[in-house]
């Protein structure tokens, strides 16, 4: 059903721009509702919020206070939560957590050779939104993964936003921001969620960045609110690249696939191999994997449209295709990883060997699930507590440093016509 | 002229407010015309590309080929160019790149407890677009702060694109081109230029980013390409906040106050000081200094429209004040600039003490002068070799590990109703 490509056809260039260049999001054009609810919001505040809520998710309340979820709620969905659960959510938590911690930047301050002092300090962001999404993308897991750096950063305030259409609300995505330390929780979403956080209304006090996925009405409003706040990466449909030599079970590879499948119909899964009988026993497995899959329909449609596999003549010809593809998650299902690792640069996550399955990335390896999609690991990267700092730089000059450096500052801004630049200079050293 | 506001009036929190959202960016709606300038070149490439060209810059060319500078042109650049200024970019050059190699980030392998590897790798971007105005804005030292760093991370490609109006290209732009290890240069600009770098033509080859400032269409034109690369910030007008105690020399500070707004009428300076009499005598010097300034019409308008100074009883209040202004460049001319700094969170760059002139920082300090504007220093950092790396998050598991961790894999996958996530970490443990 995928389609297929051998890099030893005349052809290969040709079908393997094409994949490159497939098309997977539709580009549901939603950008002038969206600027008018933010509009809307940003001139009406609560009152805007409130009706939108109502209208769009169908659900009563006389006020935004109370659409904020309350302790009581989120003790209930606590003890809702069967143990099983729970266990593996906090197993998550500390993962993510410990691994996250790593990413701390370090501050910098050092005198240079002729005795200029200078530095980087890094600062938690004051308040950062996070937006979760209703319906069937709502998963607890996101909500970690969000969270927990964010806290590890040292965010001070949290502000999640979780739609409740028809008032139905995952309580899992409750227990998750409870095990993730976010207490300041608003039922409400969509691009009218997305102004609140960005603008402030009376009730919800104004962050300065805004993570989290959402639909195109929430991406449109991200784009829209950036420069007002920041925002993370717009994520598209996911994404895994398997690189399998024929030592490996098919059944094993086509289960790996098929995760990424399942995710959405514009998910898309590859698998790059040497060796031609292994692919065709791939594809064989997914499609029985696919009879009992409870989510087959989006899995069929998701391998039918835009899932691949590719036979080369040697894994040697992987890592240039694979930097090509730069693929959200990449597995590395061979007997060297490491030394193929070593000779690819574009991958969001990677997946080294034979017993490392995607779905362990998703939930409790410890690494972001939050990664780069649509080619974008050729220049950015996977949420990480870098996202939820930012850096001052600093500088310090003493009477001596100043009037050594002073005269080429001074000569640059006379090149470039700056006559105060070069004043402000100038006049500490009587020049 | 500027406005004056006083801590101690009743008045204060609203007329600091109304400073806060004061709107300083003519937002001029080129959105349309940069779509369809983007389509064409992504559509026609070099045709299209060389049609603007043509058209907007009134340049003669027959191909896009024509319009890549010479190594011929670049060495009469540096012919020209006089000793002093050339001794300064070089200054410049070496000050950026010490400075910017303590920023590559290391990469990180280690085994946690359970015995599950995992790490962060960091790779340079393969290829990176540098935007250069033509015109007014046409600075070495911003071809040098944008380059530098991108070579220090270790950016194979840089392809710099910078418009000649009328034929007319600034040499110094050229010398500070081939200091910063730039060869391949073209006489290009505009929103064309930006699709150009980020769709490719016959001629140009695709980047992956694309950074540096621009006018309105190149902003609008970054915007609109984010995504298919990535781009660095959208550079608003420049701001400087000093926090002067009364034992500066105001014409010390009225001469740095000056030093951004002489940048752009759009640009702010404003001073804090504890000192209602040191403010007169600063507002003064800014009067008196001005009737003598190359750039004063700038400047007047500058600090007329968007310039204030702000009495406080005390300079205890300065902190609070400026993590609200969240300032791109920040002065400490105070005793001790560095307990102020230590309770300060929001600034893109401080400079500390009597000596440090902001203009040293956009010339020879070493940081970068590319920094967050418009209060966006909230939430994001100045240019540093983190924007030209990212990041491969890594993960191995062996059989054991996954024994381990996987039933709890297994279990949040069912609770997220995405069985094939199970499954692939399942089959591997006979599940």
């Amino acid at each position: 059903m995928a389609v297929k490509l051998s890099s030893a056809s005349p052809a290969f260039e040709r079908d393997f721009r094409s994949l490159l260049d497939s098309k997977r999001e539709a580009s549901v054009d939603v950008d002038e509702i969206v600027r008018s609810i933010l509009e809307d919001v940003r001139a009406r505040g609560d009152a805007a919020l409130l009706d939108y809520t109502v209208r769009f998710d169908r659900v009563t309340a006389g006020s935004v206070e109370e659409l904020r979820i309350t302790k009581a709620e989120i003790d209930a969905a606590m003890e809702s939560v069967d143990p099983e659960t729970l266990k593996a959510l906090e197993l998550a938590r500390d993962r993510i957590a410990s691994h996250h911690a790593r990413q701390i930047p370090k501050d910098d301050r050092y005198t240079d050779s002729i005795g200029v002092e200078l530095g980087s300090r890094w600062t938690a962001i004051g308040a950062v939104g996070l937006y979760v999404p209703g319906g069937t993308a709502n998963y607890p897991s996101s909500v970690l993964m969000n969270a927990v750096p964010a806290k590890v950063a040292g965010v001070e305030r949290i502000a999640m936003v979780v739609p409740s259409p028809d008032g139905i609300l995952n309580p899992l995505v409750l227990v998750a921001a409870r095990l993730a330390g976010v207490e300041e929780i608003y039922r409400v979403g969509g691009a009218q969620a997305i102004g609140a956080l960005a603008f402030g209304t009376e009730t919800i006090a104004p962050v300065f960045k805004i993570v989290g996925p959402g639909n195109a009405y929430v991406a449109a409003a991200k784009r829209r609110v950036f420069g007002t706040v920041g925002i993370d990466m717009i994520a598209g449909p996911s994404e895994i690249l398997v690189v399998a030599d024929g030592r490996n079970d098919p059944d094993w590879i086509a289960a790996d696939l098929l995760s990424q499948a399942e995710h959405d119909e514009s998910a898309q899964s590859i698998l790059i191999t040497d060796d031609a009988d292994f692919a065709e026993r791939v594809d064989r497995a997914v499609a029985t994997q696919l009879r009992t899959l409870p989510r087959s329909d989006v899995a069929s449609a998701s391998w039918r449209d835009f899932g691949a596999i590719i036979v080369t003549e040697s894994l040697e010809e992987a890592p240039a295709l694979v930097d090509r593809i730069a693929p959200e998650h990449l597995e590395l299902a061979v007997d060297d990883p490491e030394d193929m690792l070593s000779r690819i640069a574009n991958a969001g996550a990677v997946f080294l060997g034979r017993y490392t399955p995607e779905a362990i990335g998703d939930y409790v390896g410890g690494s972001n699930h939050v990664l780069p999609t649509a080619r974008s690991a050729r220049f950015s990267s996977g949420l990480s507590v870098l996202d939820f700092v930012k850096r001052t730089s600093i500088l310090k000059c003493n009477a001596d440093n100043l009037r050594q450096l002073g005269p080429s500052a001074i000569a640059l801004a006379k090149a470039e016509g700056l006559d105060a630049h070069g004043r402000s200079v100038a006049i500490r050293l009587n020049l």
